[in-house]
């Protein structure tokens, strides 16, 4: 039997991140690979309460088929909670899907052919990558700083790149990086944007949780001409579990998220949406994610504190001031796909940073998450990681 | 501003019951169009017991992220149930997905270029139709009878077609038709599918619907050869809400299902899965099943007794031993669209029958839906319906 794939599936391989969580789902492990929120603030009470107030109050309509573009009261309060990114909008221009995940391969479906280009930070969240890859494109990846993508590259990148026809970014927190576009690179990426008439995806899963200092204009506030579409989630806020997340654009442009929405799986379920909006009803959703920015800022300034101390002196890392993610950036000669080997044999984990660069040829670097371990486990897991990185330096 | 989309956006509409289904809501229309399960069977109680006990014994879980094949235990019951399609199998060939909408649009996505062609049945499920089209295919159309695809039909039709890639087909009460194929045209679909070496998509979210007879072989209980990807659902079943259903295939295509699956959402929601799957535990699906037949059975009998004492001599319909539907066929000089108009007036809805074809072209059929209206509501609403088309004859 020789049955033909699509040429796509080519492209396609199991996500890295997948495999190594399921290596790293030993109990004795530390891990800082995935990028998993802290379980011990799960309101779990708070939903099972919720939970039973939904099917009391509203079982039919929670079990029953629904509308594709998602529960009117949960896309009324999506479209208020924008106003945190500078946003004004309206229900109308909110659609709910399954993760922001769902969001991205609906991006590639919407505005990729066979060939077409993906403008993207280098490096970038390997998830979209792998995404954007099942529509069989190319990457356009630019160089980026602690400002963000460099404008410079991207300008001479573009004049020489035929079929660019999308730019994917995530501005806030990035993944991987941790690092948060100025606001002077925002309103540049516009311009730019407007130039070469591109549609702008911008990923913010993280936004919200920001330990200090304050939320900048989103892309899609600064953006005049309606072509930043907005993908939101309640992973990183809420819980992951239920698989709940937002696309905001204009309507001329969500209207082709709604048709691509039909025909990819119908609708979000009725359930989790109902729940998610009973919980921001019946309790305070931004009280809950204060008490999330609070524990993961306390476990971000003992991971910095400890990498400091103990890696070596020529590990760079990046300094995030909200989200997951730390990145560290190691000598050239230091594989960390290689590395990571010998790390899981010492029980701690990380992502291999070649994984974030779609052309695979940066092998230096690794992504870090401060919001999954216990304090005593990051001390601990951070110490190992470091005196392995000095024994590699000294070969 | 001119933004450029990806070739497939000229092919996508939304979705005509979706559309409808909209105009239907008015809470006084007697409404055959949507495929939605009876409500007031929904297992409201049982559901709130389970939510409460899935988040009490195992709330970290039901709200993290969770494996993209899916909760293990309820992988294992999905592969023990398919022995009532005759299908041996285990958890490792499951993957569950959002719904088995899910499943259609993964299928396009692993197996189909822009050109190729999907074997279906003339008429097919539009649902599937729309989720194909995203991938920029043809469609052969073949002919069917009240015992399923017309394998002489097939076979012509074949042979002079080139890139033919996958076969799409509802063996059981079909959707739009509420046809059965015969256990010969089953046999024979797979010696044509082996000898062309085309996969063949089997979706059966009715199957287990059955109101009489014998559950006859799936297509993937038949195949020799590993080439029947078997999509199911627990729409009709148990609640289409929490969007669930699962893919059954040898490992070598189940994985990429997998693959795709990552890409496009990572996983199904962690809680649906548990609650199912302690529903399971803790009360007994096929009992559940059980109830549910017997209130469709009901409305079943009644619906084609009422279509057979008002509709006028000139309607041909199908007799369906299980699912949802019935089909109805009309004069040529009927279109079913004009009609819904009338119809919709008349407070009365169903499905024009043109949006089953692919090609478009047979406007004189209907498809008529008798699960989700309670008795009185199915003889008053198909006694308006038989009134306006005895009205359309005489013109």
């Amino acid at each position: 039997m020789a049955i033909q794939f699509s040429n796509r599936m080519e492209l396609l391989k199991a996500s890295e991140i997948r495999e190594i969580l399921k290596l790293t789902q030993q109990p004795d492990i530390i891990s800082f690979a995935g990028g998993l929120p802290a379980p011990e603030l799960f309101p779990i009470a708070e939903m099972e309460k919720v939970s039973v107030k939904v099917l009391q109050e509203m079982g039919i309509e929670a079990l029953q088929y629904s509308p594709t573009e998602g529960y009117a009261p949960l896309r009324e309060k999506i479209a208020s909670r924008m106003a945190k990114v500078g946003v004004d909008t309206v229900a109308d221009e909110v659609l709910i899907i399954s993760g922001s995940q769902q969001g991205l391969d609906f991006s590639g479906k919407i505005f990729l052919n066979p060939g077409d280009v993906v403008v993207c930070e280098s490096p970038s969240y390997l998830g979209a990558i792998n995404a954007f890859k099942a529509y069989e494109c190319q990457f356009l990846e630019i160089d980026t700083d602690d400002n963000g993508m460099i404008m410079e590259d991207l300008e001479a990148k573009l004049a020489k790149t035929e079929n660019a026809k999308m730019i994917y970014v995530i501005p806030d927190f990035q993944n991987p990086s941790g690092r948060t576009w100025s606001l002077e690179r925002r309103e540049r990426l516009l311009e730019i944007a407007s130039q070469y008439d591109l549609p702008i995806v911008e990923d913010n899963p993280y936004g919200e949780l920001r330990f200090e200092g304050e939320i900048p204009p989103s892309l899609r506030s600064l953006d005049k001409e309606g072509r930043v579409i907005f993908l939101g989630s309640f992973s990183k806020t809420f819980c992951p579990g239920l698989r709940l997340g937002w696309v905001n654009a204009d309507p001329e442009l969500l209207e082709k998220y709604i048709f691509v929405k039909q025909g990819s799986d119908l609708q979000t379920s009725s359930m989790s949406q109902r729940e998610l909006n009973m919980f921001m009803d019946d309790y305070d959703l931004d009280a809950h994610i204060e008490k999330i920015k609070v524990v993961y800022k306390k476990r971000r300034d003992l991971m910095m504190e400890t990498i400091k101390k103990e890696f070596p002196a020529e590990a760079k890392f990046t300094y995030p001031e909200g989200g997951l993610f730390t990145w560290v950036e190691l000598p050239e000669h230091i594989n960390t796909r290689d590395l990571m080997v010998k790390a899981v044999e010492n029980k701690v984990a990380f992502v291999p940073g070649g994984s974030f660069f779609p052309s695979g040829d940066k092998e230096n670097a690794m992504r870090i998450n401060y919001s999954n371990m216990p304090e005593d486990k990051i001390v601990e897991g951070i110490t190992r990681l470091g005196a392995l990185l000095k024994e590699e330096m000294e070969k």
